[in-house]
């Protein structure tokens, strides 16, 4: 969008985010142009990982982490998250939430344990993962140490959030369909469990990863009440393998984003038949908005899917 | 493997797959060494692209086309692959087939057409495909001509390795987990069960690819005696999935290889556990070995595989 291109003229990706009114205003107009129906804080799942000491940087090939862990000294090293140290986050929150209009509601997020880990250890994004899963093969101590610390301070951030005005959260396990559902179950569901176990009552979490095709019952099993979906399964099949016990959110493959009119009309139409007017089913797409797509063809999404979705 | 490594010190990649004593031999070295059950031919899925003219090269950074597809002109522009362009793998199907042991089944291979057009659109690998699928959306028609290349040059490559010695065939179509289900029932699956259906009767189709956990049931109706599992999704439940009609291949994350060698036994009584002795599950990795893979725990595991599954 031109409007945060602007504001990113004048400021850093990182110094955006430490900027509460300037990401509140993003946040804020994002929502407006776009028409959607909830809007997520503008901020970054590796935010919490910079306090610990580990050099993080944005780049333009992403995000880098100048001292990554490779050990369980290197997780002893980790610095403590002092309580305040986000506390930018959450003062974006109360602006963004007091700019909304209440019939907006505003979503605070975090990156889970396993996702932030993979960060922590492969140093920036990584093909196969294979460092993050050699860790916590051959040291499950010292990963079970690392994800108790990723645990707390999750929690720690994510509440705070729901304090300042978030009025749901998103926990993303970004990576973490890259785990086989065996390894997923011993090593990450109990951690994820115990975060969620930690949130404050009564504020809808949405627990979303990508790649997940093959882990959505124990995604269910380490709870959220909303599993999100990627684009590469049915919804319907999905849903059905969930027992429809929670909600779902998704799934629409964002590069139908680059498509015409036409086509996303007629994959949104397909999307919304899966979910058959079934209460439960938040529409989104099944992972981020790539960069390039034509800012209008979101918009038109949207008119889409309200008209579609409509009460008849 | 050293063997390989002394063979690639005299050959380049391309030189090594166009030399068929030279790939004959490190078929069969490997086959040896490693203590498999059976062989697959060494070659690779591009080399059928090579003589349409589109400049592949193989470089440090993976395989590039000079000359990607963009448009319907440009799959109009493809050359037509002379009969005998790729007789060199079926010559090294021939060598090898003769120079193992008769109790040692040699599998020919070839890429499934989306993989294929994957690397032909896309010019090289790519993180989401975003050019392969506006193509598919935005000109259904130059799609659906450029598949049909695909099915006709791929049938004809397997079918002169069956006639060479090959026992049996893999499809690989290692990308198209990139897909919906949706949009691989109506853009690919017709195309693949075109191109098993003009196979070679009576030799076994193994069809293959990577984040496939949502598309199963879709792959299976376009064909194969055997559907290849990656790591991504039970084994057991996946199987039932597929009704157990079919034979099932896989599904050890190749990364467990790094680990310990209790580790890797621990790994693989789980995934015999899944398959808990039902006829038709050939046991395999989910993916390819590797880079730096440790020869001996290759070898641990062939030998744990063995032990384990031996009829008690």
């Amino acid at each position: 969008m031109p409007e945060y291109r602007a504001v990113r003229d004048r400021l850093g990706f990182l110094e955006l985010c430490k900027t509460p009114d300037a990401a509140a205003e993003v946040t804020v107009t994002a929502a407006r142009r776009l028409g959607v129906d909830a809007a997520i804080i503008f901020a970054d799942i590796l935010l919490v990982l910079e306090p610990m000491g580990v050099g993080l940087a944005y780049t333009d090939e992403g995000p880098r982490l100048g001292h990554p862990v490779r050990d369980g000294a290197g997780v002893d090293r980790l610095a403590e998250v002092p309580a305040d140290a986000l506390a930018y986050v959450a003062e974006a929150v109360g602006l963004a939430r007091r700019a909304l209009p209440s019939t907006v509601p505003l979503i605070g997020f975090a990156g889970a344990p396993f996702t932030l880990a993979t960060y922590l250890i492969e140093g920036g994004p990584s093909a196969d993962f294979l460092r993050t899963k050699r860790f916590l093969r051959d040291d499950a101590g010292a990963w079970d140490a690392l994800m108790d610390r990723l645990v707390r301070v999750t929690a720690d951030h994510l509440n705070a959030q729901i304090d300042a005005g978030a009025q749901a959260v998103q926990l993303f396990d970004s990576w973490v369909g890259t785990l086989s559902p065996t390894e997923y179950r011993a090593r990450v569901l109990p951690h994820v469990r115990r975060l969620i176990g930690a949130l404050r009552p009564d504020v809808p979490v949405i627990h979303f990863g990508t790649g997940t095709s093959g882990l959505l019952e124990a995604m269910r099993a380490a709870g959220g009440d909303v599993i999100g979906l990627d684009w590469r399964v049915d919804l319907d099949a999905a849903w059905a393998r969930l027992d429809h016990a929670v909600a779902v959110q998704g799934n629409l493959d964002p590069t139908v984003l680059f498509a015409s009119p036409a086509e996303i009309r007629r994959q949104v139409t397909d999307l919304l038949g899966r979910a058959a007017g079934r209460p439960g089913h938040v529409f989104n797409l099944g992972h981020g908005v790539l960069p390039g797509t034509p800012v209008d063809h979101v918009r038109r999404l949207v008119d889409d899917v309200h008209e579609l979705s409509a009460v008849r």
